[in-house]
C-alpha cells in the first residue's frame, strides 16, 4: 500500500485523491469525448504534481463515484440542466444512469422541452411585435401598413390601439350578446301585418279574415302558424356589427403585413366564415322571403351562426391564462388522447354490460352508452337510471371507475398546466426583457473560456432545447 | 501551466483554487458592486496568501461557476432567501440565473410575497390588541374606551369578555334560528280574529261570516285568503334579538377607539344596515297593518332581511382557518377570475352548441346556459338534459371538459392555501410571540458585522418583502 | 488584515476559519447552553492550534451562517430532525430560525407528532400482545385467562385462534346479511293461521271468515291488515347468532385480561348493547305477541338494531388501512372542523340567498339547505332545482363554490392519511420487530459518548416525540 | 486534549478526522461486515499516515453521524440506492434508520419494486419479441412459424405485419360496431313472409291472414308477436367476422410458437370463447330457427356475445398507456381492496342509516344500498333522495363521507400511476435500448474493482430488485 498509487485532483481547490487506475479510466474517457491532444489542455499541473480543473467540485463526486464503478446517480440538490453540462464535459452520457435516477432526469427534460414551446411562442410574438415598431419608424407603405396594424392588432402599442380594442371588444361582446338573446323569447315578436303578407305571399288572402276583423267563430280556416321574429332593435344591431366586422376584415386583409400568416390563423379564418354566413342568410332571405320568419331554427345558415360564438377567442386571447391553457392542451395532446381513450373503452364496456344485465331502460348499446358517460362523469341526471339487481351492480363499478379514470389522467394534465402557469409568471419579471443584453453582459465580465457550448446530448426530441439550457 | 496562474480562496476555511482570470471577473463585479474602495474591506489576505471571505462555503460553487461561463443555476439544498442574500453579495443579480432555475426562484419570492400579506394582518391585530392593552393601564376616557371595547371585541382579553362574547354569539346564532325557522310552515299559525280585523280592516264586514259561526255552504262569498304569520315566540325572539343588536351597536360605536374603521368593517355595516332593514319593516307595518300579515315573502324589505345571515361571519372571524381562506381567495384573485372566465367561455360555447345541435329541450340559448353548468360543475340535476344524438355528444364533452376545467384551476387556488394554512401554524409557535425580543437578543450575541442588511433586488411586486426576508 | 485574527475549527476534519469574533459569539452561546466548565470539553485543541469538534460537518456552514449574521436557514438536505439536534449542541434555539424556513420546520416535527401517535398505538398493541403470550406460558388462572383470550381476540397467535376468527367473522356477517335481508320482500312471507290467531287473539273472530274458506263477496268485513312475517329461516339465524353472540361475550367478558379496558372498548359496548336490543325485543314480544307481525318498522327497539350494523367494525379493525383511516381522522380533526363549518356557514348562506331570490320552488330556508348541499356535493338528485334566472345563478355559484370548498380542505386530510399511510409501511419492514435489540446493538458497537441525548426544545405539543426522534 | 487521539481518513481526498475511539467502532464494524482479514484491503494506508478509503465522500458524514451516536439519516440529496450502497460498505444495516428517515427509505425501495414489475414485463416482451426474430433468420418449421407469428403479433416487425395489423384492428372495430348497432332499432326491420313461416313453423295457418291480404277487421286472431331481426348486411357481416377471426384464431393457434402461454392469455381465451358463443348460436337456430326471430334478448347465448366486447383490448393492448393503467391497477391491487371495503363499509353503514332513519321512500336496506352508492359517488340519479328531516341529513353526511372517502384512497392509486408513466417514458430514451450493451461499455471502461456487487440487504419483498438497483 504505497502512497505513489494516489493521484490528486483539485477540482477548482477542492482535493480528491484517487487510485491511479480510478485516473487512468476518467483520463481514457475525456481523451474519447475531447481527442487525445485536447485533453491535456483541460487541465494544469500544479507545482505540488496535482491535477488542478476549473469544474463544479459538487459534481466530481458523482463522477467518481462512476468511474470507481458505484453508478451514476444524480444527486438531487443539483439542477439537472446544470449536472448535465458536467457530465458532458467528462465524457459520461447520459443513458448510462441508474434507473432511479433517470427518470426524473428524462422528466426534467421533457418539462424544459414543453416549457420551450411556450418560450418559442412568446418569443415570436415580441419579435413580430418589434418587427412592425421598427417598420412604424419607416416611410413608405410599409410603415403605414405597420401603424394601422398595430392600432388594429396591439391593444398595448398605443392610446389609439387601446381605444380600437374596446371598441372592437365591445362589438364582438354585442355581437355574441344578439345572438343569445335572440333565441330567448323576451326578445321576439308577433308579426305585424306587412310580415304576414310577406310571409303568406300568394296564400294571405286565405288568412286575410285574422287580419281585418272579421267574425272567427264560426270558419273552418287553417290556424295562423306560430310564428315570431326578432325585435326590430336585434335586426338593426345584427346589421350594425355585420358593418362593422366586414369593415375590420377588409382592413385586417388590406393592412396586415404577414399576408401568409393571416389566412391561416384561426380566428381571422372564423371572422371571415361567420360573415359569409351572415351575407348567405340575406341572400336566402331575398329570395324566399318567408324562410325570413319562420322558426327554422335548424336549417344549415342558421346553426352555421354558432361560428359567432368564436369571436368570444378574440376577447380572450391575449390573457396569458388562456394562452397558457392552449398550450397545456397542446403539449397534453398525448394525454387527453389517452383519456378519451379509456373513456371511450370503459363507456363499450359498461355500455354492453348495462343492455346485456337484463334491464329493459336500456334500450340499445347505442342508448347505455350516454348512460355510461352520464354516470362516469357523475353527472347523473337520472333521465336512464338502472332499476333491477345486476345492472345497478354494473352502474355502482361504473361510476367508481369513471371517478378513478379521470382522476387517473387529469394530474398529468394540470401538472403541465401548472408548470406552464408557474413558468409564465417569469415572463411577467426582468429576465425577458433583456435577454439579449444579458447574454452579451454575461460575456463582458467573464471573457475567459468563450468556447463554444458543446453540443449536448439530452435525450430531447427537439434540438431546439440545446440553445436554451 | 504555471501554478502562479492560480489563487486560493478561503471561503470560511473551505479553499478555493481559481485561476487568476476568473479572480479578475470575480473581483471587477465585486467592485461594481460594493465599490472598489470597499471591496478591499470584504476580504482578508492570510500570510499564504489566500484570499479570506467569511461568506457560505457552499454557496462559493454557484458563484464560481456562473463566472466560469457555466451559467446560473440554484442548487435545490439551500433556501432560496439564503441563496438571494449571498448573490447580492457577490454582486450578481438573480436576472442572471438560467430559466430552469429561475422560475422555482420566482415562485419561492412570489409565495413569501403572498405569506407577508398574513403576517402584516397578523401584526396589525396584535398592534391594535397591544394599543388597545396599553390604553386600558392609562386613566380618563381613553382608559373607558378601550376596557369597554376590549370586552366588546376581545374574547381573549379578560373573563367578562368571554362571557359578552358567548352571549352575543347566542343572540347571533338566535336571531339566525329565528330568521330561518320563521320561513318554514312548523313556525306558522292561522290568524286570531283580532289580526284578521287588522288584516281586512274596512272590508271585515264583508268576510265576517267566517269568523261569527254562520252556515257558509250556500253563500257565494270570496273564500279567505291563504294567509299565516310567526309563533308569537318568534315575533318575541325578534324583538329581543333587535334590542340586544341595537345596544350593542350604539355601544360599539361609542367606545370604539378607531372610530375611521369603524365605518369601513363590512361587519358593522352589516350589523347597521340589518337593524335599518328591521325599524324600516317595524314602520312600513306600522302604516300599513295589512302587511304584516300578507306572505309577502318577496317585497323588498322582507328580503333585505338576508343580511342578517351576514352576522355568521360575526362568530367565524377570529377563527384561523376562515382567516386563511378569505386570504387565499383575496391572494387567488387573479386565479378565480381566470376560472370564472374559463367557466365563462365554456358556458357560452356549450351552450350555443347544445343549442344549435337541434334539441328541442334546449329552448333558447340561455336556457342551455343553465344546462351547460349544471353539467359542468357534474352536479347534473336531470331538470334539462340531452335527448337526441348530437346533444348528447355535446353533453358528453361538456361534461368532461367541465371537470377538466375545474381542476385545472383549482389546484393554484388550493395551493395557496395549503401554504397559508401551513404557515398559520408558525403562529401558534413561539416565534412571532417574541419577535422584538429575537432581533435584539441576536444582535446581541454577534454583534460583529451589523451592517444594514443590503436592500435585496428581488423581482418581488412590493418593497415590504426585503424587511423579513 | 493579520492572519492571527484568525481561528480555524476542524468539525470531524473539516476546515473551517473564522474570524476571532466570530469564535467568542460562537464560544459564548456554547456556553451559555453548556455552562463555562463544560465547554471546554466539546473540544479537543490539536498540536497546530486548530478546535477540534466531533459534529456532523455539513451543518455547520449554518452555524456559522446564523453567527455572522446572515440568518438561520435550514438546507433542505438535511433531516430537520438531524438539523434540530445539531443546532442544539451549538445552543441554537429553533425559534431563531427565518420565517422561511420555520414553516418548513414545523410542519416536519407536526408530522412526526401526529406519527407517534400511530407509533404509540401499534407499540401499546404490540406489548399487550406479548404480555398476554408471556402469561400463556405461566400457570394458574391468569394462564388459561391469557390462553382463551388469544384465541378470541389475537387471530394470528395460533392455529385454534384463527380458525375461531372466521367463525366469528361468519356469525358477523350472518347476522348483518340477516339483518339488511330482512327488510326486503323477498324475504318476507304472509301470515299461517295460527299467527293470524296470535295477531288478532281476541278479535280473531271477526276475520275468522278470510281464513275458513267462506265466501266474502257480500260481507262487509274489515279488510285484512297488510301484515308480513320474516321467512322462518331468518328467524332460526337470528336465535343462533343471538345465542352465539351472547355466548362470546360472556366469555370476553369472563377471560379478558385488562378488565377495565373492556369496558370502555366501542365495541364491546355495540356487542353488549346489541344483545340487549335483541333481548329486550324478545321481551316485548312475549308480553305482546300482536306486535311481532306489526310492519312496526320505526319503533324504537326494532331502529336500535341498527348497532348491529357496527360489528362490522369488528371485521375490519385489523385491518392497516382501517386503522390509518381512523387516525387520520382523529389526527385532522381540526381540519373535518373547519370543513363542516366552511361547509355549514355556505350551506347557511347560499340556502337563505336562494330561498329569497323569490323562486318558489324553495319553500322555506330550511328546505333550501338541503338544495343547497345537494348541490354543493355536485350530487343533484334533481328533487329540488332552481327555476328562476336569479336562483339559476345562486345555484351556479353555490355549485362551484361547493366544489371549491371541498377541494381546499380535503387534501390536509388526505395528505394526512397519505402521510400516515406512507409510515404505516414501515412496521411491515423488519425495524420495529427489533427496536429493542436495535437500541442495545447500537450501544454495543459505539459506546464512546453515551451521553443523555439532551432533551430538544422542539416547538412539539407532548413531550412524547423526544423518545423518538 | 492531545492530538494523537485522532485519526485521518481520507474519503476520495476528503479528510475527515476522527477520534480513536470512533475509529475502533468503525474498524470494528466493518470487520464483522468483510471479515478481519479482507477489512484491511479495503483502505490504504498513506505516507502521512491517513487512511485513504476510495469511497463516496458525500456520504461519510453519515457514517459518522451515526457511530459518533447522532442516529443515521439519510440526506434528502443522495439518491436512496446510492446511499443504500455506501451504508452497505461501511457495514451499516438500513434498519439502523431513524424513523424520520426510514419511511422514505421503504418508499422508495418500494416504488422501484413495482417499476421492477413494469421493467420485467418490458424486457420479456422485448426478448420474446428477440427470439422470434432470431428464429425468422433460421430456417425449417421454426422459421416458418416466427415468420407467420411476426406477422400475426408484431405489427412493428414489417410492412406486411402493419396491414394485418390493421386489417385484423378493422375486423374488431366492425365486429363490435354490428353487435352495438345490432341492438338499435335503426338496424332492426320487420319480418318477410318466409321468415314469418319459419317463425311461426307449423302454426303459421293459424295467422295466414295477416299476410293474404284478408279482411281482418271482424276476426278474433290472435295479434301477431311483435318480434324484428337485423337487417341482412348487420347478418352477412357478422358471418364475415366470424370467418375471419375463425381463421385467424386456427392460425394463431397452428403458428404460435409459444403454445403454452397461448392458452393462458385472456385475450385468446375471449376469443375462443366469443366464436363459440357464435357457433352454439347457429346450432341452436338451426335446431329451433323460431328463436332467430325472437326478442329473445336475454337468453344466454345470446347475453354471452357481450365477450366480443373484449377483443376492444386487442386494439389498444400495445398502446403503453394502457399498459401502464393496466400494472397500476395491479401494482395498487391492495389499495383498490382497500378503497372497495371502505366504499361496502360505508355504504353499509349509510344504507342501514337512511332506512331506519324512517324515510318510506327506501323501501328495504339493499334498496337503500343502492342510493347510499349512488350518492357517494355523487352521480345523484334522483331516483331514489331522502324526503324528510332525519334522512336529509344522512345523506348529507352520505355525499361528503363520500366524498372525502375517494379522495382519500385515489391519490395512492394515481401517485402509483403517475410514477409508472412517468418510468415509462424511460423506455422511449435510448437507455434500455442498448442496456447490455451499456453493461459491457462499463465495465470495459473502469475494469479495475469488479468485484460482484455484494447482494443487498434492501427490505424489498422480492429479491429481483437487486439486480437493477
Amino acid at each position: 500500500m504505497a502512497e505513489e498509487d494516489n493521484i490528486t485532483i483539485s477540482i477548482s481547490g477542492t482535493k480528491f485523491e484517487i487510485s491511479k487506475d480510478t485516473w487512468s479510466c476518467i483520463e481514457s474517457n475525456l481523451q474519447e469525448k475531447h481527442g487525445t491532444k485536447e485533453t491535456s489542455q483541460l487541465y494544469k499541473v500544479t507545482k505540488s504534481g496535482d491535477l488542478f480543473f476549473e469544474r463544479h467540485p459538487n459534481c466530481f463526486p458523482v463522477v467518481l463515484g462512476y468511474f470507481q464503478n458505484r453508478g451514476l446517480h444524480m444527486p438531487s440538490s443539483l439542477c439537472p440542466s446544470e449536472f448535465n453540462d458536467e457530465m458532458e464535459f467528462w465524457g459520461i452520457t447520459p443513458d448510462k444512469m441508474e434507473n432511479c435516477c433517470y427518470s426524473r432526469y428524462v422528466g426534467f427534460f421533457d418539462d424544459q422541452n414543453v416549457l420551450k414551446i411556450l418560450d418559442n411562442d412568446q418569443t415570436a410574438r415580441k419579435n413580430e411585435r418589434k418587427e412592425i415598431e421598427e417598420r412604424t419608424r419607416g416611410t413608405g407603405w410599409k410603415a403605414v401598413e405597420a401603424k394601422v396594424w398595430s392600432v388594429l392588432e396591439e391593444p398595448s402599442s398605443n392610446i389609439g390601439a387601446k381605444i380600437y380594442f374596446y371598441v372592437s371588444a365591445a362589438f364582438v361582446i354585442v355581437s355574441i350578446s344578439a345572438l343569445v338573446s335572440g333565441t330567448h323569447k323576451t326578445f321576439k315578436r308577433s308579426l305585424n301585418l306587412e310580415e304576414w303578407q310577406e310571409f303568406f305571399g300568394d296564400e294571405f288572402d286565405t288568412y286575410k279574415a285574422y287580419f281585418d276583423g272579421s267574425d272567427l267563430s264560426n270558419t273552418t280556416m287553417p290556424p295562423l302558424p306560430k310564428t315570431a321574429t326578432h325585435l326590430d332593435f336585434l335586426v338593426y344591431i345584427e346589421y350594425i356589427t355585420v358593418t362593422f366586422f366586414t369593415i375590420e376584415i377588409v382592413m385586417r386583409m388590406v393592412f396586415c403585413p404577414f399576408k401568409k400568416k393571416f389566412f391561416i390563423s384561426f380566428l381571422n379564418l372564423v371572422d371571415i366564415f361567420a360573415l359569409l354566413v351572415m351575407y348567405s342568410k340575406y341572400v336566402v332571405n331575398a329570395i324566399n322571403p318567408k324562410d325570413k320568419y319562420q322558426a327554422s331554427v335548424f336549417d344549415i345558415v342558421h346553426c352555421l351562426q354558432i361560428v359567432r360564438v368564436f369571436r368570444l377567442f378574440r376577447l380572450v386571447k391575449n390573457y396569458i391564462g388562456f394562452r397558457v391553457l392552449l398550450y397545456s392542451v397542446k403539449a397534453s395532446a398525448i394525454e387527453v388522447m389517452l383519456m378519451s381513450m379509456f373513456l371511450v373503452v370503459a363507456m363499450l364496456m359498461f355500455g354492453a354490460f348495462a343492455f346485456f344485465s337484463g334491464d329493459t331502460v336500456f334500450e340499445s348499446i347505442p342508448d347505455a352508452f350516454w348512460w355510461a358517460i352520464v354516470t362516469m362523469t357523475t353527472v347523473g341526471y337520472g333521465d336512464v337510471y338502472p332499476t333491477i339487481g345486476l345492472s345497478k351492480l354494473v352502474g355502482a363499478v361504473c361510476a367508481v371507475t369513471g371517478v378513478c379514470l379521470l382522476a387517473v389522467i387529469i394530474p398529468i394534465f394540470v401538472n403541465n398546466f401548472l408548470l406552464f402557469y408557474a413558468y409564465s409568471k417569469v415572463w411577467g419579471s426582468s429576465i425577458n426583457e433583456n435577454e439579449n443584453e444579458k447574454k452579451k453582459s454575461t460575456s463582458s465580465v467573464s471573457p475567459i473560456q468563450v468556447k463554444e457550448k458543446s453540443s449536448s446530448s439530452l435525450p430531447s426530441k427537439s434540438k431546439n432545447t440545446d440553445e436554451n439550457i
